[in-house]
């Protein structure tokens, strides 16, 4: 039997990406669903929405809301948190070395992103830290920071961000499935995966 | 002992209200909390960030989000759904109704415009539909659409509004409880509830 496969979108800059990042994984393993994370650029696509920041910066009461949301939920999952400062943060070069990381290596350097930047509050665009989360995750990170300026990577990354618009996504986390169903947000960890798992279950048994 | 007190905050457009005022009134009985429905409006709400219509029109790869996952939810709740023409309603007069009539009377008649509009696809600012749904609300239709269109309700509604804005309400349905905490959405309606519990309860035992 092979497994469902959901597409994990996220966004480095994105709150809501933080604790779905951290409990995605484990999450699919249990399930039985196996996971592609797939980092992308939310600025570009707010972009063609007209704003030049995060909307949670352009509305302020909703922002107000979304941290007080976010805090309540970190606090219920015994996670870190600590608010960023700039917010929100440049996840620009994160992105691009997580499309430069092997995939086994990706889910381990996002998660160590998110906790330095949600939990400890750390600059994410600083490349001595990234250089380190980078290590940990086990491969060179100078050779890593090179590949991750590159013009091959920058390619793959705007690629993603196609690729993520013509899904019909419009925000951080966001989860795909194989018959191009979309879920968006924390809140719909579960309900992608009993989607994955209810349409594969229904095309193998065809 | 006593009850927790949530007042529940919704906006007869609203689409994520539609489910949550189905089920809001089964679960606050079941744990135990004390429910005051709260209609109120999101137009001048909405007004004052700029906008003319509802942030789902604004943006329509959003919407078309909102849509399909506001389908997926009715139909794991066995809601039916049809999709409003034109979207958002005019909710005005049928807040202006709830405002008016008894608090025990104001839970039916809301559920029943939720599924005239969301279910039926009627249109929810006709007068012959509104005095319909009075009647079956147990109110007297024509002097309840008389009230409603008077000048007191319409000054308890705007003031509505505007507890409503300064609680930190931007969109609906929201919930607020005793202690000032805000949740916001269909997705919140468990952890309002678990909040009110927990604060009534350390209240309570102080």
């Amino acid at each position: 039997m092979s497994r469902p496969v959901i597409q994990f979108w996220y966004e480095f800059a994105s709150t809501y990406s933080y604790p779905a990042a951290i409990r995605v994984e484990d999450m699919a393993v249990q399930r039985g669903v196996e996971l592609r994370w797939r980092p992308f650029l939310l600025g570009p696509i707010f972009a063609e929405a007209g704003w030049t920041t995060s909307p949670f910066n352009l509305l302020p009461v909703k922002g107000a809301y979304m941290w007080r949301d976010l805090e309540r939920i970190c606090a219920a999952a015994g996670l870190p948190f600590s608010r960023p400062d700039p917010f929100p943060q440049n996840g620009l070069k994160a992105a691009r070395i997580a499309t430069a990381l092997a995939p086994e290596q990706v889910p381990s350097f996002s998660r160590a992103v998110y906790l330095a930047q949600f939990g400890e509050r750390r600059q994410i665009d600083d490349e001595t830290l990234l250089a380190t989360l980078i290590a940990r995750a086990g491969a060179d990170a100078q050779e890593m920071l090179a590949l991750s300026a590159g013009d091959e990577v920058k390619t793959r990354l705007r690629e993603s961000v196609a690729e993520a618009k013509a899904l019909g996504i419009f925000g951080a986390p966001s989860l795909t499935c194989a018959d191009g169903e979309l879920f968006w947000g924390n809140d719909r960890l579960e309900q992608a995966m009993d989607h994955a798992l209810a349409t594969h279950a229904a095309t193998e048994g065809a």
